[in-house]
């Protein structure tokens, strides 16, 4: 299933969709009788997902996709864990070796926002790029769980591009604050579940800048793959229902390859991941 | 005023604190007859704290400190800024220098934990270490904020142990990984509001390792100061109500000091901060 987090005449709801169609969360409750929470959060981490979910018909899906614009799917995520090169070709273009235990760090949550929004970005920031990314989205808390529970704990997947303003980045070293500005992180268009993707390792990503193709790999290329991400980091922290984990951008970045420029004022970009949607953002240079 | 969220029988509650004795939330609106909110973060942000702290006297001070427990004074904060090398002899015993503009991790807020609990760390840590810091508590929400502007956004201050896995870290780079364990923040033992501290760039810090001080500085060795601080990290991302921002810490710390050894099993660590209180934990290891 596809779930969104929805706008609609100044108001805000979520839904499923199928095809252009979507089920809102009140002709889901029309039709099923099942009382569903206004929070997509709840609905989705308090078992009323799994309530409905095999319950509800085509008959539901009465509302022209276009009448909604979508938010970010989550609105105030405990964390969002991101991964630093874990596809070895962008390791390599960037002068580093991935590694087998996860290199993190942590955008804040002010940094999100949905597809149609604007990155804006202020202008002292000179060189600023992009980085498709896969998104675990977690469905249960957990601690020290093996590789093979992982799947019990994911939820779901979405596209998340990992905005960065390299020249702070690379200052820094540090890489937190150069990717901590406000809608730093582009993130949805919805959540995937994950019960339908049956070859999250196989996915193709796409990020296109002005129509042109940058960055093009696929998921199979990952260092650290899925399961083991989940469960390494499950070492480290408490995962909980609702955090993001943002599993890192394969090559074709800005930064060190001198045949495409970092992003400028007005810049289009479209990334998208096989069977996850797409995302299209634009870019605005901020006073 | 000192403000805690406080533990008894089970229950968790807030009050204020006074020469040892607690105005519970129960006993200020029996008092004064507002209808205080069950959340100490609505209590602290939502304007319940600035009406009720004039019209309380010491007639609410009944309870004994004794009989509560202390937990961490913010449960679910949105952001953990944690500022790296503020401090220039810290910064010179790790061979880094001071920077003008803040270099910034964060921390999941599953690392927090309150005084008298214990740091529970994995045994494949090998190099564990402390860092005292006076963290600031954001008021209300705020963005591009000048300097002198900034007083008006902090709420309060606490003391902070930012709990760190070196070999991780160092092994990494970025921080954060080596950071995040779970309870590798303790913080409290209350927030101290702003308008009770004059004089935030002179206070003492000192961490002592089983009676012995290690770290033992003032906050006017800090290289950014906070107003600055806020004001910068305002450029960046929006500031919201409940973040924390550790400020740094000074030198002290167990890396790269040879007569300092690394935390092991049943260190008993005590932080104090002039006007802000003193916490204390200790260190487990566990399998």
């Amino acid at each position: 299933m596809k779930i969104a987090r929805l706008m609609h005449d100044g108001k805000e709801t979520y839904g499923l969709i199928i095809d252009g169609n979507v089920a809102t969360k009140d002709s889901i409750i029309h039709e099923t009788g099942v009382p569903l929470p206004l929070s997509i959060i709840d609905f989705l981490f308090d078992g009323w997902y799994d309530e409905i979910k095999d319950k509800i018909s085509s008959t539901s899906f009465q509302d022209k996709f276009e009448k909604f614009r979508l938010l970010h799917p989550l609105p105030n995520p405990s964390k969002i864990i991101c991964l630093t090169f874990n596809y070895p070709k962008h390791a390599e273009e960037q002068n580093y070796v991935s590694t087998k235990e996860p290199v993190i760090f942590i955008k804040p949550r002010t940094t999100l926002c949905g597809t149609g929004s604007e990155i804006r970005c202020p202008n002292f920031v000179k060189q600023l790029d992009y980085e498709i990314e896969l998104a675990v989205i977690i469905g249960k808390t957990c601690k020290n769980i093996d590789e093979i529970a992982s799947k019990d704990y994911i939820f779901g997947y979405m596209i998340f591009n990992d905005v960065s303003a390299r020249d702070i980045q690379m200052q820094d070293k540090q890489f937190t604050r150069g990717k901590s500005f406000d809608t730093f992180a582009p993130c949805g268009p919805w959540i995937t579940s994950a019960e339908e993707i049956t070859d999250v390792d196989n996915l193709q990503l796409t990020t296109r800048i002005n129509g042109q193709v940058r960055q093009n790999s696929s998921t199979k290329n990952m260092f650290i793959n899925i399961p083991s991400i989940v469960s390494k980091l499950s070492q480290v922290m408490t995962l909980e229902k609702g955090d993001i984990i943002a599993t890192g951008t394969p090559e074709g970045v800005a930064l060190n390859n001198p045949d495409t420029p970092f992003l400028k004022d007005g810049d289009e970009i479209e990334m998208e991941i096989e069977k996850l949607g797409k995302i299209q953002n634009t870019v605005k240079f901020i006073g």
